[in-house]
């Protein structure tokens, strides 16, 4: 490995470029700007590792761009890398203190958007790729690569993809796109994400707004909202009937490595402006919440008139947007069908349920031999014990992947991903490259 | 008294001129627009008929201009005369068929802003005065009128005028600002208006949205809204203790003209697309509920993110609009207290209450000679009975003045009062003049 590492080490400067290259073509999903650009720069750096790469078009989004590479000496093991080439939008482009699609070196970080989610990470997969090609004239099992279009706006076309071409998702283990230290320079090997279930619920009557004096007589739809979202949620609890029945309860060593795991709760509290978290749970409750708690968040409300002053309108309409977080193993179709029984149920067949955005949870054991791998080589390489998130709070498409799937990388929490300035630090660049490579060594030799 | 009527006949161009300049006068009070000088204007009116007329400048409102006029056979009784000079704003200005303040006659109606509300109500009170005046040297009672510059935008400086100034409020009856005939001719008489308490309800928790997945650990303050407004009311009930503590109920008399009152309720559920009232009340139920139910209506709801698809934040704010209709003898601020007390008890200290305004509920005996005068002069001019409204669903400024009130005047259904093409028929602007002057001249006598 440690010629790998010296490759790695000694081809800095073009990976730099590479990655330079790759920020500097625009590719928001969001508006479709590059978009197709981008897939075919991509491809052709699969093609020029000799990865023989496909481009899937899926229409109504954007390209899922893969490549595959054969292990000579263990070709009956696989490793996926997940990435992603597209970026979210620049704006507010005010406060980029540089172009956001003209990289630029500052104080050992490059500044671009996309240079720490995901472009970073994108091109060190390539670049260690081709190191253990070099070094070894082989890699220490099958690689694929698969790198996702639309991460940025739902990744609808990625599970539409992986629904048409399940091979091309196939694998022994898959190094996710994101991962990097936390505030502390600790290595963090990520488990899992939550799955969503985005509904909005409606409730209508009149055709129009009438005078408020007519509320003596004529149902009141934003009463009916308000009702029905009460029998949802109480106390923390959601209260549709079957809700929690497929929640996998934590293992014994996932208790204790959520027990381990550090979260500034002061810090998180006094960003916030809060002074107690829901319930008032304590730090270990609310490490366990965020890694496996199925939540019911109202995202928005809407209802009649909601300027300044009184004005005296009975609404003819009502909405909730709501973001239910899924754990393992609850399936958002499933869940989506108990919410609406149970509006029926308690007599609110008037209140329309609109399924916006689904999404599976997933969560890899730890001892599944991927995660053993990146903790054994996070000490390797950060000489550090490794930090185990069993899940994110956060949701994303894991879920398309069956196999094993940890999430480590090159970044690190000021990264400023989604944000004005976002950045990728040179040293963790590099450093997460080796972590990469190593993990994968260290898989595939089980 | 045909003397009056044939003055009032006789005198029709010249009244319809006197409205044709009021109205050209613009009085917007949301506005301010043209409020000081018909305010003026009023006040001149006042004068010219030698009711010694005082302008009281309310700081922060219209002013309010009142006049009296002493019998000299009847110096013992008093009716006042209560009206307003202001009008709504007359957009949407694309949806008048002729200018709003250059008012015109076509097919028998005078076309403009305050034709119906209220001008010609105005005017019409100082004509019929005019002609007792001539015709018999005196008025059958003192008169005195209250003109309110302020009725459009909540009557907050009239009621501040009643409070400094109870003398020039004071009377034996009030004739309200406005009335007229239902859809089939006949004549209207209400007794009553119900009262208000209007507030706004708002939970606040993180100083900023934050992302929706931590509501795994962050207390929502929509969730605190939604459930601080479920312990308000269910099933048609208003859930705070001691709501009903003060509500009176109807008289046997009053139950009877309530039922005899007409209401079109297949016609309204057809304008309001609907297919059933509340609670699936039936026609009389609904009758009762319009006259005397106190209701509680969301008028609006607004919490993060509204706009099109999914958004995970969480908010930090949620507000709802409340109108809570009141009845006699509920009491605005008692209800306020009551309310805040209520939330508190229930563990929602948290969710702030903001008053927004209030109104008492008034509601006159169909016994008292006033409305039995009106209903008798009802009959004398239309040769219809009358049809006794005991109590509007609407809300106005009746409460401020203690003596029996009743709505009587020359308006009718399609008056477009509030909107474009605002309109008063000129023949029942001329029998409104008559039955407000038969009307009082039946008072003065009892």
């Amino acid at each position: 490995m440690e010629q790998v590492f010296d490759f790695i080490d000694s081809n800095r400067k073009e990976a730099i470029d590479t990655l330079k290259n790759l920020i500097s073509q625009p590719s928001v999903s969001a508006t479709g700007e590059g978009i197709r650009e981008c897939a075919h720069l991509v491809k052709e750096m699969l093609a020029q590792l000799g990865a023989k790469p496909t481009v899937y078009d899926m229409r109504g989004s954007s390209p899922v761009v893969a490549g595959k590479l054969r292990s000579k000496r263990n070709p009956r093991k696989t490793v996926l890398f997940y990435n992603h080439y597209d970026v979210q939008p620049p704006e507010p482009l005010e406060l980029w203190k540089t172009p956001p699609f003209t990289p630029r070196i500052k104080d050992g970080k490059m500044y671009g958007r996309g240079a720490s989610d995901d472009k970073a990470e994108l091109v060190g997969r390539l670049v260690l790729t081709e190191g253990f090609l070099e070094v070894t004239g082989d890699i220490p099992c099958n690689f694929k690569f698969l790198f996702a279009g639309d991460e940025e706006i739902g990744s609808v076309g990625l599970a539409e993809c992986a629904k048409r071409y399940p091979g091309t998702f196939k694998a022994d283990a898959v190094i996710w796109e994101f991962g990097g230290v936390d505030g502390n320079e600790r290595p963090l090997v990520s488990l899992g994400v939550k799955g969503m279930l985005y509904v909005q619920l409606t409730a209508t009557n009149a055709t129009t707004d009438a005078h408020s004096s007519l509320g003596a007589i004529v149902q009141n739809p934003a009463w009916r909202l308000v009702r029905a979202l009460n029998t949802l949620w109480k106390n923390d609890r959601i209260l549709i009937p079957g809700w929690y029945d497929n929640v996998r309860p934590f293992t014994n060593k996932e208790l204790k490595l959520i027990h381990d795991a550090p979260l500034e709760a002061g810090a998180l509290k006094k960003e916030l402006g809060i002074r107690r978290f829901i319930e008032d749970m304590d730090v270990l409750e609310a490490k366990k919440a965020l890694a496996g708690k199925p939540t019911c968040t109202i995202c928005g409300l809407k209802s009649g008139y909601v300027g300044a002053g009184p004005k005296t309108v009975l609404p003819s309409e009502a909405s909730a947007k709501i973001d239910f977080r899924l754990v393992p193993d609850q399936d958002p179709k499933v869940l989506l069908k108990k919410l609406k029984e149970h509006l029926v149920r308690k007599g609110f067949e008037d209140v329309k349920v609109t399924y916006a955005h689904g999404e599976k949870p997933k969560r890899t054991s730890p001892d599944e031999p991927i995660a053993v791998s990146a903790c054994d080589a996070a000490r390797e390489i950060y000489k550090k014990k490794a930090v185990v998130i069993v899940s994110s709070a956060m949701t994303g498409p894991m879920s398309v992947f069956k196999a094993p799937c940890v999430a480590i990388g090159g970044g690190h929490p000021f990264s400023n991903a989604h944000a004005p300035n976002e950045n990728v630090r040179l040293d963790l660049f590099v450093k997460g490259m080796k972590w990469v490579a190593e993990t994968v060594s260290r898989f595939a030799a089980t």
